[in-house]
């Protein structure tokens, strides 16, 4: 552990060092206010002009657990079911009808926004994308561990979920306390090397 | 403070309710230890497949800034020149070649993403982008201030910087200890309802 870090050293073990993506989780429930705390914490850090476009669909069990697991990939079908709670993050294109709140110092950047439909999902995708960076280590920092999936069909799950609505699905995720079993062993990391360079 | 988030409080108010975007820096520099120790702790959490595509550029002064200052907003231009060092991070849109060693369960999933370049700039920017949130986290764990910047001219600065290369820019970031005057008052952030839906 190094000492040019000053965060909480089981802090740095809680978020980045020990955590794991979990495959498999106990029957122990995520409570509404667990979700809430989580909230409370991602939405913190910086996004481009205070946009803050990411959102989010909490799936329980029931009919609607059942919808979405007909467009999850075959191999995230069974976590997925098993999970205690499931969200789909989404980013909202339509993002910029809260501009005038969220960034009163300049609310007219709504209206350029209205106008240009191509460069606000692009911004919406990106500026939510880097929230869930934050939403995912805000999770470890309920205690809790994520199962992020890539593996589904946005288009359909959009169409199922979000059919009269601005949202667009980029990632679920399976949320929980961690089961028997539930890590793979880890994987290599690249090395500083491989993706640092100094101009 | 929620009793249901288990991080240290120190922490929570490290990385993210204390924390801020600078907007001005002390003259203290940033090691390149200090760097080093970030990519040590913002390794770690999830990307899919484990391809980990975030590259990062850091430039510190001399010509190399002022070759980067030409491609920024105007109104990013006078503290990305005062600041200790910058970082430009970038998506490897060739991250497949790693998957061998990143991914030895699935090594030929490099082969099917070498004749899709369409798929893999979506993979790469996507999960770069997620590791942007780590690292922005990673930068607050080292005791210092980010300041990020999507104002900047991405196909002007790639040509500069990654005209041989495969890496693609997505942001621009301060680095340094806040100076005085650093922040600008905190900006609201949307509430829970305004982002969260059950299903």
């Amino acid at each position: 552990m190094s000492d040019l870090i000053t965060l909480h050293p089981e802090a740095q073990a809680q978020l980045f060092t020990d955590a794991r993506t979990a495959n498999a989780f106990t029957d122990e429930p995520v409570t509404d206010e667990q979700l809430r705390a989580i909230f409370e914490l991602a939405k913190y850090p910086p996004t481009a002009a205070n946009t803050q476009p990411l959102r989010v669909l909490f799936i329980r069990d029931g009919e609607p657990r059942e919808r979405l697991l007909t467009h999850m990939a075959e191999g995230n079908r069974a976590k997925t079911a098993a999970a205690p709670v499931v969200a789909v993050l989404a980013a909202d294109t339509d993002f910029h009808e809260f501009i005038p709140r969220v960034f009163p110092i300049r609310p007219e950047m709504r209206d350029g926004l209205a106008e240009n439909p191509l460069a606000r999902e692009q911004m919406a995708r990106f500026n939510a994308t880097l929230q869930i960076g934050y939403w995912l280590l805000a999770v470890r920092a309920a205690g809790l561990a994520a199962g992020p999936m890539g593996g589904f069909d946005a288009d359909g799950l959009d169409k199922e979920f979000f059919a009269d609505s601005s949202w667009r699905s980029l990632l679920v995720v399976n949320l929980g306390k961690p089961g028997p079993d539930a890590w793979f062993p880890r994987l290599p990391r690249l090395d500083y090397d491989d993706v640092v360079r100094h101009a």
